[in-house]
């Protein structure tokens, strides 16, 4: 694990990195010492680890809630390079939805697929953050909405240290049995009039996942349209199960 | 409207009252003077103005929100007496659910019937109640489920001294035309193994509502296991709307 910048401002100290090639970024309370909750944030597609939603996020469960939080770039995202492997995949996509063929089935095919390179990159990911001072062997908890819920949910799936999960703005389609091996108390959210995910995907996926403590938050509005109050949500869902 | 009781417990004062011919309580923070927000409260199938789980609720919005809450007895209910029609239904559709027929539109049906008398018991009340010193003409909300919702859907399309409503347990197969002139910001709550209440129906009606604002809050488990952490979100949702 290589740090490359380490700054501090509002209170909340963040810290660039790279691990194995990947690039994340850390951040954790300003003089945090000693260990606490760790959040892994998966971002969108077409984003990257410190787009403004995360970001937020972050910077508000660091500062009002005390936990550290962690993101990378998923492969072919933000400061990694390009993955031919995907990019071809991505344009013989869109080339199929022109043709005709379901958009959401390709998406959730699409995101099972890089799922295979994110899960074990995740884990290594918290193996090496956790052995910092100040973050420790505290629980873990998963935020990940739209290709951040595709890739979410077999890491939740995977990875015992997760406690409890915010998802939502993705369907079933390929990751039912990944959601039914889930256990650990899930919010899930669902924006109604969302273009991308239909709705009975999106109720599919809640209903799949094996937690017996889940519940769905679901508000009008397109896929982008979450409203600002289900990030109030976030922070007391997670300070409920990890604090 | 007349007074038969005046006791106070936990900083919460309990008024029992009649006005017309029904019986009603109305609870407010000990000591309160001058206007304040007003919840009213509409009980579930079977119950009473004072069944634990609106106690509960009224309390808390009284101690920890400094509102005033009623609640009265639906006809057939609690200190009512015996309403000839709505038994006579009554008996006549436990006939008919033996013989077959759907029970999620009996239930509706009745519950349309039965709001055509309490739509303008509840205006009244609301006139009455907003008359107390304590309580004033501040902004009014409503929490009803399951009958409290088949109830509170008409209710709340007529009353617009009504700002914001807490509803669920409760299918749109009666009420979807009073649903859609709802307006006000609402919290709906749907139990996802409801044995009375059709999942589709459930969703049915949280998309037939007006509202811009309206959040679905799902949850794992049979009718009458709302989680606990519903209330808590209730009181929040109230002193966001109407504090």
């Amino acid at each position: 694990m290589r740090f490359i910048s380490d700054s501090s401002s509002h209170g909340v100290r963040e810290q660039l990195f790279e691990l194995e090639g990947v690039p994340g970024v850390l951040w954790a309370p300003e003089g945090a010492a000693g260990s606490r909750p760790l959040i892994v944030m998966g971002h969108g597609g077409g984003q990257h680890k410190k787009a403004p939603d995360i970001e937020t996020r972050a910077r508000r469960l660091a500062a009002e809630c005390g936990f550290a939080v962690v993101a990378v770039d998923v492969p072919g995202h933000g400061g990694r390079p390009v993955d031919e492997e995907f990019d071809r995949i991505a344009t013989e996509n869109r080339a199929r939805v022109e043709a005709g063929e379901d958009l959401a089935r390709l998406i959730a095919e699409f995101q099972a697929l890089v799922s295979r390179r994110t899960v074990p990159e995740w884990r290594s990911l918290l193996d090496a953050v956790q052995q910092l001072e100040h973050v420790g062997a505290g629980p873990v908890g998963y935020w990940g909405v739209s290709l951040g819920c595709g890739l979410g949910v077999p890491f939740v799936a995977a990875e015992p240290r997760v406690r409890a999960a915010v998802l939502g703005l993705g369907g079933a389609l390929a990751s039912a049995g990944d959601a039914a091996r889930i256990t650990v108390p899930v919010e899930f959210l669902l924006q109604w009039d969302d273009e991308r995910v239909p709705r009975a995907a999106a109720l599919a996926l809640f209903d799949a996942l094996g937690s017996v403590e889940k519940t769905l938050h679901a508000n009008p509005g397109r896929h982008s349209e979450v409203p600002d109050y289900e990030l109030d949500s976030t922070l007391r869902f997670f300070a409920r199960h990890l604090g």
